[in-house]
């Protein structure tokens, strides 16, 4: 495909809308950055490009003052909570913002939820152009409404974007814009226990050509599904088939972005895993099988140390692994228990927090010595999903669950992530999007 | 995100309709496959899933004898040649065809080129699940137009389309399919030297779910592009940059497939390369910097052996590399030549032919001691790309290309396979899709 300086130049200065946003985004990288940082490289070359540009302050940025509503005259009813199947049934409305590298930020729509006009030659749908992030609001029966860690997942939609040549945004704007839709909407959230209102912010490369390069078009959306608990009854441990065979991400990589192009690759590898027996692949890497990741969730391990303390294990950031911020949220947890400063009930005296390598024949060891305790998944849509067993080698490794499906630590940190994402458990974390009746 | 063996068995056995495909789609295999094959896997496990399905054989395949044709009322004057960028001009028509895991390929429907509407929870949009293919139509001044190789990209596709879960169907079909539409564009294929119309065919995964696994519906469709030469003038040799910071493969990944997801994470370090004085990425692998592609096109070396012969090189497939149709067209012209079979003006007699593992250090060293004597990338857009500079460790490799910007072997493929496209050089390979007026 054709490729030249000149095209380069034209392509970046026309957008060089995108350095007004660099100084936010560079802030945000101090939160869980992968190792190669080319959230902050790609800012650097587009400043360099930029050098030749027009004033890129001149172009606006996203801004939630100038939103417009347009309601829905066809409002839908909400199915029973009952009825609800995962990311299949959305709400009335849905917000969309534009972006050109001509014009900058749009203004922020939000409009009744349908159809997008699609371009047969927008990048996206050709070259995956495209990151996203998921979210949660939390309903309760007085009307409350909260969100958790909002601030999170736009650090982390920021770093994505950048990272396939889309244009970075102020986050605490399309918070408050996130805010205006899911009040709009908050009687599609489902109040019953564990039920709540998924949030997908996308953004997508729209310019039409076929041309491989940076997108000087974009466009921003998000829309809102309800969705019920991950576990319909009790906790149900879930069965992890150890992958070689195919990787979720790999050095050099976008392993640590949340990004499209690490999905599709993934759902043949899930297949053929239910096809053997399991519930998801156990992400392995390199002639160590290094554990990475479960299905699309982050990892955790707890293990019986040599000296019998409890090591609650994590692989450490980088580009294989995604930085999750349910991930992050189980860390800060464990840790501010571990240092005694905020000690949680349930879990272990001697708890120590490790972010480290581990790979499959420590982790084959340990549980010949009765020292794997518990192996969990977490993530925004399950929390913490326990393992009762991995798949290696032709034999499967056993984790003890218990009575109740999950072990303690893993009980534990479940009850304290979900309190703080409903506000029972006061926390800095919980966002309150709108107060309940008395 | 949700997962359970019931439901990916839900999933398969509605879509069941896959394992019509799946003879034609593994005779296919036989084409540069991958060493992983992940496409017979998936087959096998679709029809491991299905045996608890209805018959597929009651849905319907892909059919061009149920063609629909909708003319534009409103047509376009095709711009000058002189103005064509690449891939941004469309002509006035486009193909496209539904499918569903219900009721199989859906009427294909020629239609005049517009916005395709997109549910914003399309998996596309979200998760990538899509893949395309790269072709060309030539046009000369009779009136005579022609396809090369087309059944090369129909495998191929059918191979990436099943990676990434989607629907494999009948290449033959699609071609009679794309035949139709190139005829009725034809007036939009610029007739100049060395310009062409690149056609575009995608798949894509349009079930509107945030549940990440197989798609239930999917909408494949054909756009075409008049575009110019590559070199406006005189071949311009490019310059690499040697990357190893970036990977566009790696083992277990998809690589080897025409996927969306394999252009993405690529733009950024296009734009590092090209902001550090290069024209494209020399994509590197592995602690030995194995050389794997350039930018998005195959690796070709010319090098003079320690016993005096002359090796072409170019890397094996596998993960790391894409099955280029313009790749296997250059090595059956050099093997017939090699093997005395069908020699070829402006071949070195000595020539060899080889699909092999090639590292930076056997490149530094053979340019040292004059033995690097020419390097190309090859694809569908440039046919041959001479490289005249190799930016590495701080340094520049330098490439001869004499004073015509390419060496004789690049010159000669580029006129063979030129003269073959065209149907100059008679072959097998050209497919005509219209006579010309005598």
């Amino acid at each position: 495909m054709q490729s030249s300086m000149s095209r380069a130049l034209r392509c970046v200065s026309r957008r060089a809308g995108v350095a007004v946003h660099t100084q936010a985004t560079r802030r945000t990288l101090s939160f869980s950055t992968p190792s190669s940082a080319s959230a902050v490289i790609l800012n650097s070359t587009r400043r360099q490009y930029a050098t030749s540009a027009p004033d890129p302050a001149t172009l606006p940025g996203l801004d939630a003052s100038k939103l417009k509503v347009t309601l829905n005259e066809k409002r839908s009813t909400p199915p029973p909570s009952s009825e609800l199947k995962f990311g299949s049934t959305f709400t009335d409305h849905m917000l969309t913002v534009k972006w050109t590298s001509e014009t900058g930020w749009g203004d922020p729509q939000i409009q009744p939820f349908g159809d997008l006009p699609m371009h047969p030659g927008a990048m996206v749908l050709h070259y995956a152009l495209t990151a996203f992030e998921g979210m949660k609001a939390y309903g309760d029966p007085s009307g409350r409404v909260t969100l958790f860690r909002p601030d999170k997942n736009m650090e982390r939609l920021n770093r994505s974007v950048a990272r396939v040549t889309l244009p970075t945004f102020d986050g605490g704007e399309l918070i408050k814009l996130i805010k205006e839709l899911v009040k709009l909407d908050a009687h599609w959230i489902p109040t019953e226990p564990g039920h709540s209102l998924y949030v997908r912010p996308i953004m997508l490369g729209t310019q039409p050509t076929l041309y491989v390069g940076p997108t000087n078009e974009a466009l921003l959306y998000v829309v809102c599904s309800p969705v019920g608990p991950y576990y319909k009854t009790a906790i149900k441990p879930v069965a992890l088939l150890g992958t070689d065979k195919y990787i979720r991400a790999a050095p050099g990589g976008t392993g640590g972005y949340k990004v499209a192009v690490n999905y599709a690759p993934a759902v043949v590898p899930q297949m053929e895993a239910e096809a053997a027996g399991y519930d998801q692949n156990l992400w392995l890497f390199g002639p160590e099988y290094q554990l990475t990741e479960v299905g699309s969730m982050n990892l955790f391990l707890v293990l019986r140390t040599k000296d019998g303390a409890t090591e609650l294990v994590t692989p450490a950031l980088g580009d294989l692994i995604l930085p999750g911020v349910t991930r992050d949220s189980i860390l800060a947890i464990a840790r501010g228990h571990a240092s005694g400063k905020a000690p949680i009930d349930g879990l272990p005296k001697d708890l120590v927090v490790s972010e480290r390598k581990i790979d499959m024949a420590e982790v084959k060891q340990a549980a010949s010595e009765g020292r794997l305790l518990e192996v969990f998944g977490a993530g925004t849509a399950a929390i913490v999903s326990p393992v009762d067993r991995i798949g290696w080698e032709g034999k499967d490794i056993m984790i003890p669950c218990g009575e109740d499906g999950a072990g303690p630590v893993t009980k534990t940190m479940l009850r304290e992530i979900v309190g703080r994402q409903y506000g029972r458990i006061p926390s800095e974390w919980c966002v309150v999007v709108k107060e309940g009746e008395a």
